[in-house]
């Protein structure tokens, strides 16, 4: 696991893996693509545009300033009653999630609503000191969640101000995973500028101690137990079995030939190589969607059922074991049946989204991971903020702060905000570290049996099991409710 | 007016005057004592503690910590069904605030109370690098709200977890002026770390054009005009007089004889002369008592109704009106009887919380102020942000951002808060930019009839009016709501 899983996708990177991996030695190796498809089902036309802004916006004396990338696509607006809903952009380029959030683009009409992408500032083109940005300490020091919610209400601010008719309609965030914390924590924090905010699957407790480390591994244990018969069991014996294959030149030999790797193993690689199995473990459990899509990598419709197939039998020798586990990677790394190899190696091409969020994972984002092997089907791992914290130090320079999330935005107790829906698939791990129950009568959860992460932010298709459809519909009467009010306020008031 | 009231006394120096003082080059020059004395009424027992802060609590490259200096009585405090009370210090030395704020004292045994007092970073003791704190732009960088309002969050978890029993007690902030409106936002930024704040004569509106300009020197006019027959009249024509006077060589002889000058006049002073004799005014106004006290200056009860004695009849010759005049600046500046002569271009000794001061009006705490001489008694004066901004840059090398504390805490869209009081008296220049109307059930105003700059939270003595009896138990009621809220909502998750 570790931080190739982080690396994998800006969208799905949420940072599980910094921790479970032993370090962040690995950093920049990659070994899946780093251009995600688009979701094809809805045609997007969209302006793009910069506006400038602060490098940083809590002092003075540094008066920098950088070009945030925002897109609009205005075609279902009207000034007359509309509204406008604002992604706030997440660790990558805004085309990508412009492109991968289908739901906005559905309800714009019934809206009547501009839809507004922004760019998280460290990602995609929003490069604060262009190709220096990740040069050292100093330069990422404006990478933090308080400069890019800062920059979102500048945004809002200058757009309200310059387009004719935006000045008095309501604004409401909407995100996905690190996006969608950023939607609350925005509707928390400016809730001036938001009249509410869609944050799905926005683990935005896990931080500290406020869920158990556990729970993302358990999470991802059950989607594969009740995936096939034995699933899970065939993955929990498949570390010991590797360890043992391992412990010979010719089991390494052989295991190379099994799981069809391009590079022979050396008894050094076999950490690595379990974390690379591991993670793609957790990918799965990710984007275990119902249909057929191009996410990470092409992959069947419940992709997890179809690996599960192969891993019917936890009862057999070590060497059928691993081939059946050969067997379920294949699934996931060739299902387009054009690979004649699998990588475990291969570096990536840099990808500037992956070393944003590498960053954030060692000051901010600091999430707390651990496996037991006994809860979950992982080889035991315990979370170690002392180590955590050197190789950050060694990586970045710098040390990260664990509980500043917590001050700054309140964990658990937040009850006294408003309008925010917090919506997690129970598929989906990170929905160990959301919100899954009501707050209050206007901070509510929305729980998506049979969904991954934030499968209602995706386009619609005919294989969208009812609960999405549900869901969906659900954030929609929610935002039509928050525009309303606003609109009644302001009459109120005139 | 101008930088002089904004250096005469942390608590007053809201910066008013910055903007109407033509510039900051008088920066430093300061008349009156810069050591208020105490509220005698209460007898304050405190210890006095410092906490490791964060010199950048935004960014992770820069590790420098400082220690911010915070007072604790505990004396009434139960760990039983008790609270925190904290004092969001404002820009000056923290021990004088929390000599000067009774009220908390005279609570605290009714609400089981801990009071904390909190300074201010850039205050008093609480100097980020010390002497070289104010140094340039680059030392005064982390002088903003924000991060006084982090550094407040930050001192109340560890109160938390360090105080046993401290941990799972409601927290209520409590400020006066810049303190309240510090209270105020946050509340607003970390509704998580109090339960509600007292936010007493914070012009939490005296940004942009969010009130008019005027208001401030129009309720100072009406405080005078209040206080006796024909008093703001007379000041409005002196401004003539004393033009006309200072024409000649004669004229100015007479004016420095006149006015008891200590140093001879000569023309390029007189701008500099009106000046001093407005922001007396403005003083006045903020502390037009009902008692005699010694906040700025020994002073009677009704201190207005006493220099007004003196301007009661407007149609008098140029140097009658003058020599009234002086007696009106003389209770102000000698109601002791001490004073030899009236000193206008005295040199203060530094004093750190107006350097900070005249900083964060340069930076964020931009309040326009003007003067019409129709609505109000004083000479024209026009609010001229390119001026002012060009002056700060001279004198700090930095340029103001006036829209971001709107941007920033919300300007008037604040009604998605709660449990916020906003206490403002009607003599106050500073209620104008105060929220003096109920917003919501739980963001409540309440006026204070016959009180001057905050009032509600000095001690309370035996001349105080009616008024600010029940405003200071209606404050009680609704801090005792909070607190019954808390333990109520504790109950209910236990």
């Amino acid at each position: 696991m570790g931080c190739r899983a982080l690396l994998l996708l800006p969208l799905l990177s949420l940072g599980a893996a910094t921790t479970i991996r032993s370090g962040l030695k690995t950093l920049g190796s990659l070994r899946l693509p780093t251009n995600p498809t688009s979701d094809p089902a809805v045609a997007h036309n969209y302006s793009v545009l910069y506006f400038q802004q602060k490098v940083d916006h809590f002092g003075f004396s540094d008066t920098r300033t950088f070009k945030q990338r925002y897109l609009i696509a205005d075609q279902h607006w009207r000034t007359n009653g509309g509204s406008i809903l604002l992604y706030t952009g997440n660790e990558g380029d805004i085309t990508w999630f412009c492109n991968n959030t289908g739901f906005m683009w559905e309800v714009a009409e019934e809206l009547k609503a501009m839809l507004v992408f922004a760019e998280h500032r460290y990602y995609g083109e929003s490069l604060p000191f262009g190709e220096d940005s990740f040069k050292d300490s100093q330069h990422l020091n404006f990478l933090t969640s308080e400069q890019a919610l800062a920059d979102f209400a500048e945004l809002i601010r200058h757009l309200r101000r310059t387009i004719p008719g935006a000045g008095n309609q309501p604004v409401i965030a909407i995100g996905g995973s690190y996006g969608g914390m950023l939607a609350a924590w925005f509707r928390m924090k400016y809730p001036h500028s938001v009249v509410g905010a869609l944050a799905a699957s926005a683990p935005i407790w896990q931080f500290e101690d406020l869920v158990p480390c556990g729970i993302f591994m358990k999470i991802v244990t059950e989607d594969f137990r009740k995936s096939g018969p034995h699933c899970a069991e065939s993955i929990r014996r498949s570390w010991g079995a590797i360890n043992r294959l391992s412990s010979t030149g010719g089991g390494l030999q052989w295991l190379t030939k099994a799981l069809h790797l391009c590079s022979p193993l050396a008894s050094e690689d076999i950490s690595y190589l379990k974390e690379w199995i591991s993670e793609t473990w957790l990918n799965l459990a990710m984007v275990d969607y119902p249909y057929e899509a191009n996410f990470l990598q092409p992959l069947p419709a419940w992709p997890i059922k179809v690996v599960c197939q192969y891993l019917k039998n936890p009862n057999v020798s070590d060497t059928v074991l691993l081939q059946n586990i050969f067997q379920a990677l294949n699934i996931y790394y060739n299902y387009s049946g054009q690979a004649q190899c699998l990588n475990i190696s291969q570096t990536a091409t840099s990808s500037l989204g992956s070393l944003g969020w590498s960053y954030q994972s060692c000051t901010e984002m600091v999430m707390p991971f651990c496996a037991n092997g006994v809860d979950d089907m992982f080889e035991t791992y315990q979370w170690d903020l002392e180590k955590f914290s050197d190789d950050c130090f060694s990586q970045w320079g710098v040390k990260p702060r664990p509980h500043w999330i917590t001050t700054l935005y309140g964990g658990k107790n937040i009850s006294s905000h408003s309008n925010i829906i917090f919506s997690n698939g129970d598929l989906d791990p990170w929905s160990g570290g959301g919100v899954t129950k009501d707050i209050t009568d206007t901070l509510v959860a929305i729980n998506i049996p049979g969904g991954a992460h934030h499968l209602d932010l995706r386009a619609s298709t005919a294989f969208d099991p009812s609960t999405v459809l549900l869901s969906r519909s659900l954030e929609v009467k929610h935002m039509k409710k928050w525009i309303a009010d606003f609109y009644q306020n302001a009459r109120r008031q005139s």
